[in-house]
């Protein structure tokens, strides 16, 4: 079999609220550069030929022209406009990928992604279908119920994180479906086709900034990656 | 009712290994101080009045006497030698608490916990007979079954964080029975002689530093409190 073309939708939908900054997450610099540009390295990195949409919101897409113009951004990558969820960002993401690939679908504010670990999740997907980066809890877990609370085994449990690798038919066909509440990911979207999820083993560093303690952490694992 | 006297019990178990250095983490150095001192501080500063009853290994004695004698390290507390397990470690701290108290159980590693949120478990355990500080995960949440792993709702899970805090009566009780796989904290230790645990709202900033991400945050965290 001859390998399939590599996709990966970044999609970034941050509006900054829970960061406290009018600036949107993803366009955030940390090292001097926006996130959402560290991110895309990344993928570039581990494949020069990768065909990559970032997915925007609307609003933001002239700030992020702008910005790959002040930063001489030259990594290609094509940009779609976002839908209102996720879930529409991540469908409008796909529309524009055809014919047979293997897509990843990447949040924009995971800027630390290894390559060995996009290398891993791609691989998953070429041979079971998809493959999905997740990491063990580090804390205790417990399920929340309506007496209260139970203490539930830990090891029972993954924390999901992107990417999320899938064969291009298996992600499109997922996406068909109307929206639900529980779709949280895109793996929950594709395993409600009745797929089942490969598990990959992620990293403690792929972390997804969302609040100003993740910012702080990103400027020193940035300032290490000299 | 007369308040009872706090007392918080901090166990300090680690040996370095997931750290990748050969002092154990508690003593490894962040803004120039052991973290296990940084930790000690933050709760004498929510009570200068408080009882602390330090946990660590047989081993590490000496050096942590040494370690306080450098730093001219002066908050009063307890040193007592711990178990073969955590569970032991803590019931070797319970055997010095006499009489009616509150008793915070809190880990060495995590220096970041705020007055505030120790305050509040406190009053849980006052109120309630416990208090359990726990945050909502981040990110989405795969359980792991036979057949592999399915997508479970986030809203559903809490991560547990310490300090967990108790009525001493309680916590003695949960302590005489034998241990278990499934006691991972403290929490857990209680819930299985019938008690309901009360969920109090931690912190992101409250993290337990195991591995050597959490180090770098450790020192931009404690960069920023000057």
């Amino acid at each position: 079999m001859a390998q399939l073309p590599e996709y990966a939708i970044i999609v970034a939908g941050g509006s900054g609220s829970r960061m406290q900054q009018s600036l949107p997450k993803q366009f955030i610099e940390v090292a001097g550069k926006p996130i959402l540009m560290h991110t895309i390295d990344k993928f570039y990195t581990y494949n020069p030929a990768i065909r990559l949409v970032v997915v925007l919101p609307e609003s933001q897409l002239d700030t992020w022209r702008e910005l790959c113009r002040e930063h001489a951004f030259k990594v290609f990558h094509m940009v779609v406009a976002g839908g209102a969820t996720r879930f529409g960002s991540v469908k409008n993401g796909l529309d524009v990928i055809t014919g047979e690939a293997l897509v990843a679908v990447h949040d924009g504010v995971r800027p630390f992604i290894e390559t060995t670990i996009i290398k891993a999740a791609y691989e998953a997907a070429a041979k079971y279908g998809n493959g999905v980066v997740a990491v063990a809890p580090k804390d205790s877990i417990r399920e929340v119920t309506e007496e209260g609370s139970m203490a539930v085994p830990r090891t029972k449990y993954k924390l999901v994180q992107t990417p999320q690798c899938f064969q291009a038919g298996i992600l499109r066909n997922a996406y068909e479906q109307p929206e639900q509440d529980f779709f949280t990911d895109d793996a929950s979207v594709v395993e409600a086709l009745g797929e089942k999820i490969v598990l990959v083993e992620g990293s403690y560093r792929n972390i997804k900034i969302t609040t100003p303690e993740d910012l702080i952490l990103a400027e020193a694992f940035a300032s290490q990656q000299v």
